[in-house]
């Protein structure tokens, strides 16, 4: 299935926009997980058992597999996704960009090794290291735009033509170049609604990966009026910390299922 | 030990400023190797073998590791390096880059699991997700500025100023703003000797990781006019495939070490 039907038939299935992401920090977890071998794996399930029909998407945030030399459980944590919530799109979020030979083993990593369905890339390098994981037509590339950190405006806000910041220009470049077989996306923080704003009016129907509501400040009812389509849809978006670490308890998993409940009657309250 | 002085000791003690790219193709090794468990740790310590007095650096690529699930290797591979040429700077080319508290995660992968000396960062997303490697001072930081690719121009040459490049932006930002621990280097790619000059000339001393001399066909004559220092230093120049895959036969380690010997001899012809 080509990855935009994908995208749109895990919006249906679910009636949800929330993703997930799965940021594993083993400090923040409930005392049974914390320390225990294959702790971020267990403690990623509890979370997908609890959110698996609310969400159309999970994100494993991959430097926090790696700090902790933890492939294997990413690993594992994919193949339970896979199982227990279908529907939903796996993106991997490793931010990838690099020369093309290299890229094309990035995209063996994501793809192949973890058997995610989208994958998160950075533009700097240009075309040809993105071009391996755009040929993947049944895969997501979903490019760095508008970034949700304070630091975002160093280089995405400079101006590199009339009127035209370099993100604008990096986003026209996706809709315009790149996304010839349906297959992209492109980043947006929930923490910039004018620009949300300004590029869902220059990409048509372009989906929206949304990171940075809930702990990073983002505001909901902004970013609905801001960056969703003509349908309702067109984003996927995220929280980690909100949900992972809404409570350290014993409830932490149905405090999770609460956090990503609310956050998709939120947003669904404003399609 | 500060991380140029480190850089410094290593170029001065080697007397070459050779960076050995390990970029593991095991479909390009030699039988023994190709499909043997822990084939890739076996090629590198050959490899590490035959060239340990020749070169100032070693830069093993993330992804050819991960897309083989091989991080082990990659963590032996850093071992077997300090204890057989603990002159040398590992350099964990990954290209990291994401948000403050992310990029804490990538810093501890990179210093703390694989005991990297250096590490390769993406500058897109801005000064808050470079910071958390920046602060380590006897780590070396090395920023894409001007990649060795062809889509290189795609964004870093885009205009942010009158008769200033996106590229040049971020080298002057990286010797002005982020350089206050002398920690580090800007990639530049081998072949744009131009822009190399350019940004030598804009940079004093700053150190630059120099790819895409060998395979992707950079010239070494116009890498050291365009790129050395006063000193005959200030660039650490890395080649993979040139080396790596020299011959795929039983004499893969003596043509590797033919190839690094008339790598740093051509280049010491220049300084």
């Amino acid at each position: 299935m080509r990855f935009a039907d994908r995208l749109q038939a895990a919006w249906t299935a679910t009636n949800s926009l929330v993703c997930v992401g799965l940021d594993p920090e083993p400090k923040k977890f409930p005392d049974q997980f914390r320390d225990a071998p294959g702790g971020i794996f267990e403690f990623n399930k509890a979370i997908v058992d609890a959110t698996r029909d609310l969400v159309c998407a999970y994100k494993p945030q991959f430097a926090h597999y790696a700090a902790h030399g933890a492939e294997t459980q990413l690993e594992h944590t994919i193949d339970y996704i896979k199982t227990r919530a279908p529907q939903a799109i796996v993106i991997l979020d490793g931010k990838r960009g690099d020369i093309g030979s290299t890229a094309e083993q990035y995209a063996q990593e994501a793809f192949e090794r973890y058997g995610a369905d989208a994958v998160t890339v950075n533009p700097y390098l240009g075309r040809d290291s993105v071009e391996p994981f755009l040929k993947h037509a049944d895969k997501g590339v979903i490019i760095l735009c508008r970034t949700s950190n304070p630091g975002a405006k160093d280089l995405q806000d400079l101006n590199v033509g009339p009127g035209r910041k370099l993100f604008q220009h990096v986003a026209q470049t996706v809709a315009r170049e790149w996304n010839t077989a349906g297959n992209c996306m492109i980043v947006v923080g929930a923490t910039y609604p004018e620009e949300l704003a300004d590029l869902r009016k220059h990409t048509g129907d372009l989906p929206f990966l949304v990171p940075g509501v809930g702990a990073q400040g983002g505001d909901v009812a902004k970013v609905m009026a801001a960056g969703k389509t003509q349908a309702g849809t067109g984003m996927v978006i995220s929280s980690s910390r909100a949900i992972l670490y809404a409570s350290s308890g014993q409830d932490f998993a149905e405090s999770a299922r609460k956090a990503a409940t609310e956050l998709r009657d939120s947003i669904n309250a404003h399609r």
